[in-house]
């Protein structure tokens, strides 16, 4: 299996910020325990801070990835424009989010982006991605 | 690991549910496959259509179980009783919807359950509820 | 012609409210003149405050009744859990008030439960419920 | 008994309107049926798309009829003046409306002329005006 | 001078409106009171329901009038149309609600017509008209 | 082609208006700039200040014209009752707004009318009505 | 008669303001104005910018006043001090604004103090003050 | 005197929560400082963390106790059905809420039961329930 | 003990108010009846319309006094500055309102001083005071 | 005539969206019309994904074309950057949608970037591109 | 240069305030510290409480001033009246926040003041009164 | 002192935009004269229409500067991708806005990245810049 893995805004700074809400590992740490945990399929790790970049890669995704794993950071909130791209792309797409969106500020209640996914994960830090593979696995599971 | 699954008011009529939003499985057939899926587990799984009794269960459930799975159906978006409860048990405790809530009706987008959980699931169908056992062994690992 | 009849919170004690609002008689009397004014179907008549008992009591509906006249009280405007189980029983469906709503309390104007209905009716008191036998009638006549 | 039954804009175009809402019959059809089912009532049938010959109808009503049934339509949902204009009038007043409004758009879910009436009635197509005859007959028994 | 007072929905039926709110005369008898009051003036009174008639009769006042006095009903709360028609016409216009406004059902409290008039007067019944006769000769005094 | 032209309130009174906002030309100058720059189609123009009279326009005009340009004024904003008749008409209904409202009040901002025709255009003055029988031209073209 | 004229903050500078708004006087001319206007009555001038001396002023008005006339200035948008001494007195008590509070900033369309008067006259400059003598005069004939 | 205390959903875990905002007591070391600090009355006390359970109670306590203290937990928000079960009992009642409810979430600040109740306190932990008695105790002086 | 006790605007007219709200008693026999009550303590009263005088009596208390209590009257919602002077002082501070405030206008729901009490109190005319000094006892003999 | 062409995010994928709201033309198909249209005038067709490209487009648009038709696709509800942009050029500018908005989702309803443009036009799909070139020729030729 | 420093309410308490939000120094020590910074300058230094002497500082500073540093405390998320008093005084005037508002409590997020300012700093603690004085330096600069 | 100076959206077109709002001066004129004023600091200016680039920028800028003077332009109201990079990076950060954001459009009015910067400066043009700068050097001093 072959999974796309697109990292949004600020996620390139993961371990500055706040660990509580995020955990302590950096994005490349994240990654690499992805690759570790999941030996057995393929990842493409991206990060990017650029709205268009992330749409870019969004709409070429389909003909090379079996699933997309995203956490659109602080876009998840507000872009149309990724929401819209997302629609587009056939395969499984599955949104992540570190920390537990439902406690914090009122600006981080609204999703866009999700509802242009399979569905959501939020809450659970590094665990979310492994969660995320783990149901790309059994969705496609299910389309055989 | 000893896992407790609390489904909440309609979740026992699932089968007569509209199968593009929930799939297409009865709860007990649901509750089959997670047995099934993970063996090495025991779970425990009720249903109630009962605010109250949902929130018995969670009161008690802290010296028997490993983890919590709930699926607080329409009482995740009214229910601050639920909220409080959950809020007092201290173990894991992962909130998960059949359905893609962000793509829903705009009272089921407020979340007040889900933020006494480490975090939440939604839009995956049973999946999901695999996603939650998996889950809960990934919180249970990181914390010895 | 077997009709369920479910009146929700604080209608046991309909004689103790405000009578420009609700009308003069108790539940009883209500019940009582039903009967009389159509002999020809039996009624069953059941009153609870409890959220879940509501819930149960329309689950197994289907089977025993030709269609359910539901008065849900105070349900009405929040539980979103009584509407999702409405909406699996598919005999007819009719929600009554007492009072006119449109007259009353901001809190009283979101209607929840009647979107999951055929049809609602408020307003008239006691013969809001002749109104919802007599509708029964009439759709069940329009299915043969 | 003599019964003003009015119909706001658009009801004379019934049946090129969605029948899934509305229902199959034209407005004709309806009034026909309305005659045909209470021969022992005199009825008189306006349909008008000005909201003030609606004002005008429902001033000179009280006089010469026992009650107004009334489907505003449109300007259910925002005429202060025709809810005023009912107000004046002290004979019974229910109002109709075809569709169940509170599964339909925003716009329709504010009820400004039902708050006038005695109450209303949603949901049941041509059986709703059935019912606001039979409600008519009730209160004015009780009146005797 | 020469005044055009146009009263809108339901004003022709004041005497049977609730007295706490609207005061104890009919509009025939307001008209002539006004009459009586300022004998100097010439007066034309209109009473329409029609919210286009009222648009009609601002349209060409400005030819005839040296000023208007509209009580809009109903309309003052909705109507964009009247609005933008008072706002063509250059001569002094006054808005004159009976009730005070301020005191009632928050559908009244939005002003839509009143912006497009000199000022608006509310709450002094009767007198709300011979204040606002007032104003249109101070009005046009000091134009000169 | 035959095209129908629908004015609503105030257009009568164009020249009258803020030119900033819809142009130097009065009605009459812009309709007759309409037949000729576009002399290969028969155009019939109406303008009222009546919403009823409006609705009934539309109701009759399926027979008679091949397309439909409104332009509801202050209807626009409040008039579900337009909106329907629009709905149930299955020509071509183009919806021009002379001014661009994205730029205007607050009130000006929603619109309902626009929602039951195949499009709208905003803000181009004189120049919209030519856009809007540019546009029925080509949706006809494709139709064939 | 004897009237107390309560003008409240900022209407002592009313010279230095905006002159399309409130008029090219000052308020001693405004003043002076009234006197001249209304020889036949006493009047007691008020300004302050401070709200407790406004409700100073109010609470002890009754007995040496037949009325009231109240420009509370900004404090008309968020005083509820000053709606709650208004409402214990009970001599007739009018609001003058000198600019059309419809026409102006949202902060400016919530009337508190209004409510608690016999009515309220706004957009006419000096005139308003004029028009609430007159006004109080016709209040108190009508008390006779 | 006779006292009924109800306390609503989780307040029987209350030893768990956090001791901030509810203060360090057990609900059964409050129920017990409330028999030891007034001897002189005879309590009783339940727990619930059923909405119907709570509604049952109040529906029947106006018989046996001169007064009801009640501490509605997170239902103080949102339930109708209690707020309506109160409205219908005529004795003294009170609504207590250990936290400082003005300080906490949003959803926290709407209350719903208290409204029906005589009067609430809130913010004062155990010392609430006290004051509680002290004002039952004053309004039953006042009455006799 | 020593008890600054503050009133706020109009509280020195409490006998000439709506004595359903507010009692029957005026501030200086409520203040008698604090005296008589509690004579083992010593009570300082002021009342103020003044929001600034408020606010200094408030900066001043915390050597003096061991507790307030205030009822801020109108200022209770809207003075953020009352607010930020409560905050600052550290004895213990209890606000008290006559009336049930979660039975009135929408504009007395928003508590804005409160935030900054130990808690308040609200519904129980001249009670609230009594109970005020009963929870002050309560406080300070907590705190030794 | 020279016209620059800007279509937004996810223009490019055109041919894979939903086909009733957006036709089902490819962009380059439509590109291609438009040329073909109007082969009298030189258009430069831009695709871009990104915010700061499109906004870097229009900065440098005005020495070189004579007109901007633009497409901002999903920024049209969000991005104020591009508006200001917008703002800043001074040829005439015309924002197209494929889709008529006022039938979709709430989030598109909000216009940002039309509020700097001569105006809009929405719902016509290929054919809204076709209008604009012809509203751009007849803009220039009133320019004359 | 003589510049008038005006603090508002509890700025006077200041050294009894969070330090994280308001800074470690008491107001007196700011205005010495703004003193001794800048040497050339005279300043006068006003604290009031009260919203009326504001207002009243504000109108008769513009014979003697060149310019005004305001810091409103919680006026200035409420007063109309302040801020209608600053915008009638023509020299430079600028709010300063010791805080960083946009990061507190809601009710701080609306600036009513302000926009009668010519601009406004918040979040630098005393340096935003250094910044202050050095902004009206600048400004004067230019206006020479 | 090394300081980088990031300017958003537009602001390379300054010297095009409304004066009144901007002022006069070209970005580049903007730059130089902040060099002139302080040569005793090192400079780094940089403008991107791009809001990734500003996020790179921002998350780099930490080793290489003592400060960052942001004007986020059109980004300011909206991205919380910008407020978070911001929220990463511990050296001294001041927003500025050319204009007085709380005179101008509703959308300006909600600060997202303000609240992630020490504080901002709002209306005074080239100045604000010039306050910036003054401010980053007292913010160091005290953080010797």
């Amino acid at each position: 299996m072959k999974i796309l893995v697109i990292n949004g805004p600020n996620l390139n700074m993961l371990e500055k910020r706040n660990s509580l809400q995020y955990g302590e590992l950096s994005l490349v740490e994240i990654e690499k325990s992805i690759s570790i945990k999941f030996p057995e399929h393929i990842f493409r790790f991206y990060q990017s801070n650029h709205e268009g970049e992330i749409i870019d890669l969004i709409h070429f995704s389909e003909e090379e990835y079996d699933g997309i794993i995203i956490n659109p950071g602080g876009y998840a909130h507000s872009s149309v424009a990724i929401r819209d791209a997302l629609e587009i792309v056939k395969i499984p797409k599955i949104e992540v989010h570190l920390s537990n969106l439902s406690k914090r500020e009122e600006f981080r209640q609204k999703l866009i982006t999700a509802s242009a996914c399979n569905g959501y994960i939020s809450g659970f830090k590094k665990n979310g991605y492994f969660a995320a593979v783990f149901l790309i696995e059994e969705i496609l599971k299910e389309a055989i």
